[in-house]
């Protein structure tokens, strides 16, 4: 996994920018890590380098790491030269790669999920042909099948959910819009889910503004959001997280758009944290407040919002400058609660769509 | 100004951190900029000291930049050792030295108020003695006065905000409590107004914990009241500002308490920028919302909130760490807004005591 200077500027200039750089046989990963100050792709040419890039943040966001995760493997074999052995082996060997790229980020349900699939995929195939090569193709495909259904799922979202605001607000020909954390380009496999619908909005010119949280203690909103906002050259304003409510206030924004970390079956949302104080906040001012996410954040096994285990994350993310990376800010001694999410209540959420 | 170094000890030894150490002829500033990591003190021996440290930052807060102002030129006058004059002259020294203060922070009310006071003052002992000392001894004793008067005032804050609370919640045997901002003796001559509270309620052993936001851009809650908190070791946390309404979701916090910058003559409220997100997410929890401010903070001119002019202040907050002073963040080119302040309308007031 080495810095792959010369791709950088060019992957630039596609319309939108992209975590995940692929074309068969070779994978590039935008290092998040460096963003907003440098734009750096690694070269991925294994499952060991997916591993590494995915443990050590390089990569974030449930779908992208998925994909990411997917496509390191699939250079893997589309890159062999000599395999010995029957097609059963084959399937066998990206079994094993892919319950390793599992480990990589062990509670990222959306890795383990594509995982569980490719696996069924690859067995069938070689249930019924002999070929390893057969095996290693049909891979390859269902990998890139993969990201094209997430792209393909975000922008039926982005697009949905334009229509959608278009149609509940007729009166009003822009809109602005405040977004939460980062659910673009950088979190999925390209274009976003709430930022997706930005994107699309901007797209269909009815997008006066888009309004970006910091997101704080990681700074997604400051560092990511508006990163990606800036590089698509749409109109957008970077808020602290405790603004939003003043921003309300002043007529501002028509409506807030986030994103899901999981969705309960009675549809309460969990998400990163502030999202609820966001809630909260649109409905004293009466500003319609939507969750964009896709069908894979819906987890029907819980039946509320009560049953979503929050994470608490270190509490030097809050002690010291740039989530945790950065000099020390706060002072020794105090103690933290850093909570990674917060769950917002279905009654809050004017229209969750999928 | 110079830093002292040998009374910094003994000054961290008194039961409340101070910001302003004062004593007939001698003044010392707790330089601010430096907190939390350094505790260093400056040595002020006159008005020119006094204005530089409060044009840079050494002194911050309302009321504690009019006490450091009127020491500054107190302890001037007070080691005088020849003044070849008439007590009308020494009162006309006094009135330009407090002008010559006053253009150190033209904005900050408390200031201009008490030195129009301290004109006053002066000026009435010089119509009547012809002593020019007894006009240097007259100002002395009322900054001394007006130190006095506002530690005093807030510990009447506190007592009486300590005593409110628990007569409201008389089944509730402790109390957790959440504040914004700072609030406490870095803000005013000692003790503190919303801080002040909290202080009351450790000493009278009914505060479970103090929630401390981190009050971003500028970081005024992690750096300086964890800073109070940790100092007074009274049982404290720290969250980030988005993380307010999941504390008060669980059941965690018993009442908000707010300082005030200004409150109009219907009780709207403008303080720190995310006080009103605040207040919205304990109206909606049913948490008692409280601001805790000295008569001086009510300005009866304005007649409601809408009259008040919010300062914004530099993107640079938010695009860099520390509160604009640390490496950048954020993406470039980014644009910001960033209000320092917002008004929190008095029905979600719960009880404004001044």
């Amino acid at each position: 996994m080495a810095p792959d200077s010369k791709s950088s500027n060019d992957l630039l200039l596609h319309n939108s920018l992209r975590s995940i750089s692929y074309k068969r046989g070779s994978l590039q990963l935008l290092d998040q890590r460096k963003l907003p100050l440098e734009t750096v792709y690694l070269d991925i040419q294994d499952a060991t380098d997916g591993w590494n890039a995915i443990r050590d943040m390089v990569v974030r966001g449930a779908p992208a790491i998925a994909i990411a995760a997917a496509f390191s493997l699939a250079v893997e074999v589309a890159n062999f030269k000599d395999f010995n052995g029957t097609s059963e082996e084959a399937a066998s060997f990206i079994e094993l790669k892919l319950e390793y790229l599992v480990s990589s980020r062990p509670t990222a349900v959306n890795l383990s999920d594509a995982a569980k699939k490719l696996i069924e995929i690859t067995s069938n195939v070689a249930s019924t042909s002999t070929m390893p090569e057969s095996v290693f193709q049909a891979y390859i495909e269902a990998a890139e099948i993969m990201l094209d259904d997430d792209v393909a799922s975000n922008k039926a979202i982005g697009s949905y959910g334009s229509r959608f605001l278009r149609d509940q607000q007729k009166i009003v020909p822009r809109f602005s819009v405040l977004t939460h954390c980062n659910t673009g380009s950088l979190a999925t496999a390209g274009y976003g889910t709430a930022l997706g619908v930005i994107r699309a909005l901007h797209a269909e010119g009815v997008l006066e503004r888009a309004y970006c949280t910091e997101t704080r203690p990681f700074n997604q909103g400051s560092r990511l959001t508006a990163f990606e906002l800036v590089h698509d050259k749409i109109p957008a304003t970077l808020i602290a997280d405790s603004a939003a409510a003043a921003l309300m206030k002043e007529s501002r924004v028509s409506a807030v758009i986030v994103g899901a970390d999981r969705v309960a079956a009675n549809g309460d949302t969990a998400n990163k944290i502030g999202t609820y104080s966001l809630a909260l906040c649109a409905m004293h001012h009466h500003i319609p407040f939507y969750v964009a996410a896709p069908l894979t954040s819906i987890d029907l096994s819980l039946s509320s919002g009560e049953e979503i285990v929050i994470e608490e994350r270190s509490a030097k993310e809050l002690l010291h400058s740039q989530g945790g990376l950065g000099e020390q800010v706060a002072a020794s001694g105090i103690l933290v609660w850093n909570p990674a999410f917060d769950v917002t209540p279905a009654y809050l959420i004017t229209g969750c769509h999928y």
